[in-house]
């Protein structure tokens, strides 16, 4: 759900040049994490001349910014797999992937969020469209009646979603392959009983 | 569950140093965050010589670590308020309020330990012994047949807790003065339908 892979997208030489940056902060990131992070070295990687980098992106906060703000402005759609139990269980190790993919590009952004206040909000952005797509997947949920009409999709899928970040992010337990789907399961009982419904 | 406040404590020249030296780094941290914490500033604050800290403490991380165990190294006991669902409220609303703080000293700590190895290891140790002390919330309530036996305290504890810390330190979205009793009750609704009990 949060991975910004590099992408070919049609455009001009300034399109180019963007996606030569953003590859080089990519490759940079998973090597060196934020601390190794530099206009210069991403410029000389991208074959970028750094006045140009610098004109444009300003800092390493607005290159990781544009990474995020280029990894939302995709055409991701959320699993749809005819249950919300299969959805939320997929979605899920769309994000366990994520996070424990080496390198760990995800993770060192969302560490750098809490670095950069450009990052931060760009982080955010990225998250409430993914959360934003993703409430089909109780609309659905409550047009098969799975769940009660009223469920609050937004506390759902936080609800769904928060141990797997929770668990691998911040506690940094090791990887538990059950952890997916367990999430899911949690969430679909306590909608089920309408834990998402009224106040 | 994760405030590190200011403590008094028994003890000799030494024991008084460490205390004057890691209240230092709590105020400095909370002044100026990860980025304008330094062995030489919390040497002066403290009023100890910066060889001592060196020695003692190494560097940043050695003395953010050395916070991150004093604050575990407490008596601290999850609350006990005669149900499941109160409990969980509990510490969640004491999880929200050390997120939310001024300073932000909790959710610095944090941030700080996606920088610090020596950090993320003794964050690991304080949470790790946090929810194991939280354990009592669920063998009290299945004691009080509140929910199934066989019900697994970690996940359950996790399942609670995580919208709180994802919430707030992820998502930073805005404190929400309801999130604390639903993030409970969502969990108390799962665990009553068996969500944590069996694989």
């Amino acid at each position: 759900m949060t991975s910004p892979e590099p992408r070919r997208r049609p455009g001009g030489r300034t399109a180019r040049i963007r996606q030569q940056v953003l590859d080089a902060v990519l490759a940079e990131l998973g090597e060196h994490g934020y601390d190794g992070l530099a206009v210069e070295t991403v410029a000389a990687r991208a074959g970028v001349h750094r006045a140009t980098v610098y004109r444009r992106w300003g800092d390493v906060g607005g290159l990781l910014a544009d990474v995020l703000d280029a990894a939302g402005d995709d055409d991701w759609q959320p699993p749809d797999t005819g249950s919300l139990h299969g959805d939320l269980a997929a979605l899920n190790q769309e994000i366990h992937d994520a996070l424990v993919a080496e390198p760990p590009v995800v993770a060192a952004l969302i560490a750098a969020s809490f670095r950069s206040e450009k990052a931060e909000l760009a982080q955010r952005r990225l998250w409430e469209g993914r959360y934003a797509r993703c409430e089909t997947i109780v609309s659905r949920a409550v047009q098969r009646a799975e769940v009660p009409p009223g469920t609050d999709a937004q506390r759902l899928l936080i609800a769904a979603t928060a141990p797997v970040y929770h668990q691998l992010l911040l506690l940094r337990t090791p990887p538990d392959p059950a952890l997916p789907d367990q999430a899911a399961r949690t969430a679909v009982l306590a909608a089920s009983a309408g834990a998402f419904a009224g106040a």
